[in-house]
């Protein structure tokens, strides 16, 4: 058995099935375009707790309960969980998820992470390690800003390149079976009727049938305030060896996506992606594009973080995959790898992203 | 294909090998009882570089580089690195490893992270994702306690209980086969004679033939000077479903190997099993405990890091399978998952622990 493609790339002999997720966000990203379509949406950026970073692992535990549920699995079920935040050794993970005790295996990719996650989450199951694994990753705005900026308080000014760090989790309950109904899935099979299982049947809202993994791309860049021109020559990379490795072109998909490049970001890839011989101008969306209204909201670039590209995945793109007005996309969360201490010492800021194929299942 | 084993393991049906591995340490490891053991042993802990962050970086690319020259193996011919370490946002691998260009999945487990990556790594290429991967993992004592304590310049007492972060890192070639000499691997090998070949087959230092995943496990200590006391819960969750997974027993291992508890968690270790009906105490052996010599070099506890484990196995438990002194032994990184963010917010401090099975190949 042979899975690789090219220098970067696996195809994914056998596909993985997303059969249910879910997306939880702040007030903010509430009001914004994509609003209606979230599964929650809390009254203020607390969640009813005393910190930011235990709201943000709030944000986790909620998200990975309602995918469960959405999906019919157990906790007990799941064989491993993939699972990420930007915070300092990943508290919002550590403290978010631990009640599941379900075998975590943690990642870190900045904004990249939600790929990163889906990428090993489905090798996990297309080799035959596990048969069900769950993916999330959350981002928080206040947690953010104090872990790589300044403190709130302080209200200081931000550019025009500066992106809106999303207050959100999404999580992914990925499966080698489509219909979400083998044996250790749904202990109420056995008591539904063939017509209750006919409708528990086909229940993914897409399948996993390719992965390009990112390398460290920095062309030197070490402004933290235009985090989409650091990461936008990553997704170039990433997206180029993409289409080396498929032997594809943008034209055989219906929307290229990156996670937060923002409208900085996103002139700078299609810039980076023309002088490579791919146009990907009329295909290609940002996660931190659609989320706000950048106007209204005064957002800026757009919304970033590892929340904004898992929220936008579960609430929109899957949902317009299911509907079928999409039949395969490219889902690229990139992320810019930087530290407040590598940025105090004066180092750039590199970029990662890693991408998975979806389509309609 | 299947190759789950209970509810947290996994058999590897066709193992991977470990075909070539390199340490790189500061002065205080050099001067400990493993000191003659490590491939490189710095002068000073700056490595030529102008900050602790930077140091730490160059332990990874260095090991890195050593570590496919002794395998024999391009940089270029590896399909995927896994890849991490303890400061925040994992910089000294961002700006360790950049340069290799090689397809990154960043990892954080605090200090389990060796056992994540070579659970992954070997997942990857026993699923046919990949020929080769490297595992690379490093810790610094100076970068860490300014992540986690205190300055060094304010010389604040450390109780006993407290670990010495191991300045170190270990880097892991993994290959799907055993002699490293495949036709991705050794370009040299069209050109040597069957007698160089003979020499050059059967380079693999051990094969991981199965691999249990931790889950996060909270006892409720929030001593960040105990971490051995936060990490044992973890370690014996691990060890126990690690044995019912397997059907397996103490004594099927000539050592059970934890990372960095130190000698308090040792203790901790050996009680909580021996409720649970395992007794370890005469084959358990912790990597933080063979590193210093603690009267000799106060380290109290032991040593600790990422690099703790990692250096350890690369150096001397890869060299003692080897020459046949062990025959299979149980491998177990432990890690602490705090941030001083959580620390200073009055959070306990939860454990989780990798581990995989080390044969000799």
């Amino acid at each position: 058995m042979r899975q690789r493609l090219g220098t970067s790339s696996i195809q994914l002999e056998t596909p993985v099935f997303i059969i249910g997720s879910a997306s939880v966000v702040g007030k903010k990203e509430g009001e914004g375009p994509l609003g209606l379509l979230f599964d929650v949406v809390g009254n203020d950026d607390f969640f009813g707790c005393d910190t930011w970073e235990e709201a943000e692992s709030s944000l986790q535990k909620h998200a990975v309960q309602l995918a469960l549920e959405k999906a019919g699995v157990h906790a007990q079920d799941v064989d491993c969980m993939l699972a990420g935040d930007l915070l300092g050794q990943s508290i919002a993970t550590s403290f978010g998820i631990s009640s599941y005790q379900i075998p975590l295996l943690g990642l870190y990719g900045a904004c990249s992470t939600c790929g990163e996650a889906l990428a090993i989450g489905s090798m996990m199951i297309a080799g035959g390690f596990a048969d069900k694994t769950v993916c999330v990753t959350s981002s928080h705005f206040a947690s953010a800003e104090k872990e790589f900026r300044f403190p709130l308080d302080y209200g200081n000014q931000r550019p025009l390149s500066a992106t809106w760090t999303v207050t959100g989790s999404g999580a992914f309950v990925l499966s080698a079976n489509e219909d979400g109904l083998n044996n250790t899935c749904y202990d109420k099979a056995t008591d539904m009727s063939e017509a209750e299982k006919t409708e528990m049947s086909h229940v993914a809202r897409a399948k996993i049938t390719g992965i390009t993994i990112g390398k460290i791309t920095d062309y030197g860049v070490k402004d933290s305030m235009n985090m989409g021109a650091c990461m936008a020559p990553a997704s170039a990379s990433t997206l180029e060896r993409h289409f080396i490795d498929f032997n594809s072109q943008p034209e055989d998909y219906d929307k290229i996506i990156t996670g937060d490049l923002g409208s900085v970001g996103q002139t700078i890839l299609i810039d980076l992606l023309r002088e490579k011989g791919y146009d990907i101008a009329g295909r290609h969306m940002d996660c931190g594009m659609e989320i706000f209204d950048a106007g209204a909201q005064d957002t800026h670039a757009g919304g970033s973080g590892c929340g904004c590209s898992a929220v936008t995945l579960s609430a929109y793109i899957l949902k317009l995959l299911e509907e079928g007005t999409w039949k395969k996309v490219l889902f690229m969360p990139t992320g810019a790898l930087l530290s407040k201490t590598s940025f105090n010492e004066g180092k750039s800021v590199p970029g990662i992203a890693h991408a998975v194929v979806l389509e309609r299942p």
